[in-house]
């Protein structure tokens, strides 16, 4: 875990604070950061050494957006075609071809949404664009009373990305994800809490060290596996119109922690009024999906 | 109408308190609940003679959740097959095995959602695990100045069941949800109220008298056909990701509404600037969704 | 555009004033009105003179909802079937039957939802029964302080209409919107406010105002095709239960805007510190969903 735009540090509960670390640069999303995002993800992230991630931003910005100081396309995207609705129809014609254009923020937050673990994004500062957009994907925000959340694409001419479709209207409503993204505005702290964006609103030397305690409260002496299970069946069941469907997820879900180790455990503490000792793993996690 | 762990009691207007009746054991969830809970919703509940209801506990809980008394696999699960999960993997494979697991607090919420009245959960004191799930399947929940809602299921290696991760984020958005799952936190009635989970709170004293008052407002004076048309539009049409599927629903809906009794009786005293005089009953309900 | 029961008003900036103008009958909804709302929403209100649409009432009123002092089936529809459950049942049988009924007020909102522009409605008074549900597929709702907002349909013995159940829930949630739906209430602005139905309370001469300066912060200096497609994307990926088909849209979205005109022009007014001059126009808008 050696990145040139991320630090990492782990622990010894196992939660992973990951920073954006291009503070001379307001830690601008390039393309190296987005590599190394999508990298961490997949990759250390999933290690059954870490049970939680605290995402924060080095210096006073949390990200300032995509870098734009790069040549060609400023966000990673292939120009060989010709951008003219009439040639991108024809293209759109080529199921390879779209399955084959991917938003490099998408990257970076698909695997944020698959990872069997909770995420808190603690927002310090300036966080605009992809900086904005990324934070989406963890499961909790708090921010700084230093903290700038723009959705600015209007202003750039551009979409909001990094699935940030899927997930901004699930946290706040149709109506002030509307807003938001058509008015392409700087919110504060406060008008993001009072949009119910971020879960609270924190000093700026509180920020980070509430979101560890909170990462701590999720993690701590809970299941591993309890815990994967239950960040899967909220955001799934969520999109889930058939109730029934809903139902046999959490069936098999139910059926797998209270016959596994973890419930028995859980049961037999609780019985005896102790502290429950959970040996399961983040690995362990079984499928209760049919994809 | 005879229960061994509920009561319930018809007024003259048709509505109906359920109270989960358990005093002693803080109308703890044990598998004679479940059944006379299932039984009621899937029968008795259903009556042309019921037109809403209001479920409440016994004495000072509402329900301190499953009893965990029991032998075996606390919460009635089948635990022939090893709980490991390259066990489960293999299970999985099998349909039939996968459409026979059932969690029991599932086959409780589901009817709840199927019953085509309202249903307010009066909730008046400790509400915790299945305590707390069961109510997010009622349509509207009140709370007592004395509830303490949790979900709690973390706490014992276990997943929110009851289909409960189906309706929470629905009633509280993803993020309170996830947090709420994630912490296993005793909720008091103010930070429930603040997080969208209540509707409101009540002295002690009021809160079985104004959810009688609020059933009433949705019932007295009103069509019953009408009543079980929206209650069922609104939660499919919640999650019909196609509009123009979601409007032909409701249009089936207005056409039977509309041309039958009750809308031509509503529309003829609206006229005549007198109460209208409805007469359909729930069971005259027509199907407007193809499934 | 010359409308018998409608009026409207296109200023400098492309921001069109819809008017509902039956001042004499407080704005009740009649065919004609219908069909003139349609008619607007489908032709003219696509054009690319216009850029966004502020929708209000004309004199004290909103809209007073359907006007019921018409012959036959007050709500327009075709009353030849026997309006019986058995009868309605036969009818659901044929695709061809059940695809003909058409709610009049969903020909009013679905073409609202599909247009790729911004509506903002300014709620100035009464908006009871379709005055209350056309507002729901306005992207954002103001309402002035002398608005009363109400879904009156079971006072009526009819349903909510207007593909409401579609909309309500998900600007609400599912508890209000049942509660709402379920009293059949006239709420002040204030309760729609703290309900989230509205984003604001106005003085009612600071009403329109507010509204148009609003619109006008959303397409002034802005791109329409990516306010078109961020329209799109918002609505149709909170619907998307599989996250990764909603990255494949925004995706699409992101590679047409960022390699269009007005992507490029964004980047380089950025990095030239000058405003933007976007050139697209709304009919430019690429198909990013495969339907």
């Amino acid at each position: 875990m050696t990145y040139e735009t991320l630090t990492t540090e782990i622990d010894a509960d196992g939660i992973c604070t990951l920073t954006l670390s291009r503070p001379e640069a307001l830690n601008a999303f390039n393309l190296t950061m987005a590599g190394e995002l999508a990298d961490f993800w997949n990759g250390p992230a999933t290690s059954d050494d870490i049970r939680a991630v605290v995402l924060t931003g080095a210096g006073r910005a949390f990200c300032a957006g995509m870098d734009l100081t790069r040549e060609g396309n400023a966000f990673g995207l292939d120009e060989s075609i010709d951008p003219t609705p009439e040639s991108l129809r024809e293209h759109l014609e080529d199921p390879a071809w779209v399955a084959g254009v991917r938003d490099t923020g998408g990257k970076v937050t698909l695997p944020m949404l698959a990872l069997n673990k909770p995420i808190i994004a603690a927002i310090n500062g300036s966080a605009v664009g992809i900086g904005a957009t990324m934070t989406l994907a963890a499961d909790i925000r708090l921010a700084s009373t230093a903290a700038r959340i723009g959705f600015v694409f209007g202003r750039l001419g551009i979409v909001p990305e990094a699935c940030s479709s899927y997930f901004l209207p699930r946290i706040v409503g149709i109506q002030q994800a509307l807003e938001w993204v058509y008015s392409a505005d700087i919110l504060t702290a406060d008008a993001a809490l009072a949009g119910r964006l971020v879960r609270s609103v924190h000093e700026p030397d509180d920020l980070v060290p509430a979101a560890l305690e909170l990462a701590r409260s999720f993690v701590v002496g809970r299941s591993a596996v309890a815990l994967a299970l239950a960040k899967q069946l909220l955001y799934r069941n969520l999109s889930e119109a058939d109730p029934f469907q809903a139902h046999l997820a959490d069936s098999l879900a139910m059926f797998h922690s209270s016959a596994g180790a973890d419930g028995h455990e859980g049961v037999a503490a609780f019985k005896e009024k102790r502290a429950a000792v959970f040996t399961s793993k983040p690995s362990d996690t079984p499928r209760v999906f049919p994809n």
